[in-house]
């Protein structure tokens, strides 16, 4: 395959160890096809979604996940905690038991929490902020019984209203401190948190409580896509300053892997292999790991 | 002119005397429209904008707003100081200048500032901040001058590349908190604030500095529109939790002006009398102004 698409990119073969191709970044591929790809590409982790581990039955995925040799990061994803009392916020709660469960069984360190929005017709951030708290500390036991990590993502204040009333990292960490490390943290994803004035103090704080239980990346650049959802670009396509953030990342000691997930439906039509040769060779020109 | 909106806004004939038509609202209008749209619909108070003020001439401007019996809530726009050194800074150190005189002979006690996105090619985003404060050194002497407060409007965390690296409340205090605040203070747009956990501690922490130099009002709704810049929407028609905010606003002891500013194309295109009608009519009901 040839790679053409930025000449100051540096072609490589193998992707670096830490790197994960978070499935999300090739949607529409079945997890053989995600898994194919990645071990094609010279990845040593990969990013699960359950949609394509449920379209494959979770037995098979575990199996071919094991047979691949590849290590899962994560697994996303789960949450959607803001609805009040109620059937549906009950079957949403024993959705998310089945969510850890699925990633134990699949070795996946952290299951990826999003907050969920407003519910509709409600303005009461503070309330439903307080039952994402209620949420996770209804799943806390089942989480540290099973040895994962419930990883809290804060997303940017776009999504405040119909995706997530956790905008921040900091407000991320107000919940992840009232449980123990090993059983809730908080994602940094750069898409969702480059902006804010206060990133390299909770970063900071997020690492010297044992916090960060993800990182991930990619770009931010304007004019945003007409569907926000999917404004996302490679790592060295837009403004985020990955330098500063990456070395602020592994000062707090993160040593995990390091997902790249990309929503963009240009990425998506493109073919699977040449997103995940073009997401290995931009992670290693811009991201700066050093580790 | 009859009101066709929506049942339950009570249609009055004279607007809250705090209300104030913020002339975006209705950006296509001459200056000589938009004050007889205002006086029309009974308000007492308008915010300008330079461009009309300009086309205008300012000298007539002045004597249509005395002629008016409208106060001058505010003017803007100025800002934009992310730019390096150089004859475009000074360019622009200039303009604002110009536009602090603008203000005080307009009788506006406040100039909004926005503080400029990154600068082409930039990931800094500590640079860029930092730039923004020196500016405002450079300007805080002839606003005191002048009378006129600088009001610094901290823009949704969307718009921090390419239109405000000063994302917050928290960081617009963080400058303002270093100059007198008849000087240099801020403005609370719910608009861009709505969605921060630390909304309310920092409102109040406005209040407390005597910084509150705008109360800005209008509503956030999702899906946001192809161009996020127009996705705003009268009050009552989004998510904003009004009734909180303005208490919260109300109890830091602002008693200024309130604008309705909403950057909408829908609203652009509609009549300006029937805007400014629809504008004092969601006020009354859903901003929940009590002094």
């Amino acid at each position: 395959m040839t790679i053409q698409h930025n000449d100051t990119r540096v072609a490589t073969s193998t992707a670096h160890p830490r790197l994960s191709l978070n499935q999300a970044t090739i949607k529409y591929a079945t997890l053989d096809e995600a898994i194919a790809v990645s071990v094609g590409a010279g990845y040593q982790s990969i990013g699960l979604w359950r949609e394509p581990v449920q379209q494959a039955g979770l037995e098979r995925s575990i199996r071919a996940i094991h047979d691949s040799g590849l290590r899962v990061s994560s697994l996303c994803r789960a949450g959607f905690f803001t609805m009040p009392e109620g059937l549906e916020r009950r079957d949403t709660i024993d959705d998310n038991r089945r969510a850890i469960a699925e990633s134990a069984a699949l070795g996946a360190p952290a299951l990826v929490l999003v907050a969920g929005g407003l519910p509709a017709g409600s303005r009461d951030l503070v309330g439903a902020r307080e039952r994402v708290r209620d949420a996770i500390g209804e799943l806390a036991p089942d989480a540290k019984a099973a040895g994962v990590t419930l990883a809290i993502e804060p997303l940017h204040p776009m999504y405040a209203s119909d995706r997530a009333v956790v905008s921040t990292l900091g407000q991320a960490l107000d919940i992840a401190e009232q449980f123990p490390p090993d059983v809730v943290g908080a994602v940094v994803d750069t898409f969702h948190v480059w902006w804010d004035p206060q990133l390299a103090e909770q970063i900071a704080r997020a690492g010297a409580g044992g916090r960060i239980a993800s990182y991930q990346v990619c770009d931010w650049s304007t004019p945003l896509e007409a569907d926000v959802l999917l404004s996302r670009h490679y790592p060295g396509e837009g403004v985020i300053d990955f330098a500063t953030i990456t070395a602020e990342v592994e000062a707090a000691g993160y040593t995990g892997d390091i997902e790249v997930e990309i929503f963009n439906q240009a990425i998506w039509d493109t073919p699977y292999d040449t997103v995940a040769a073009l997401t290995r060779d931009s992670f290693a020109s811009s991201v700066g790991v050093h580790l």
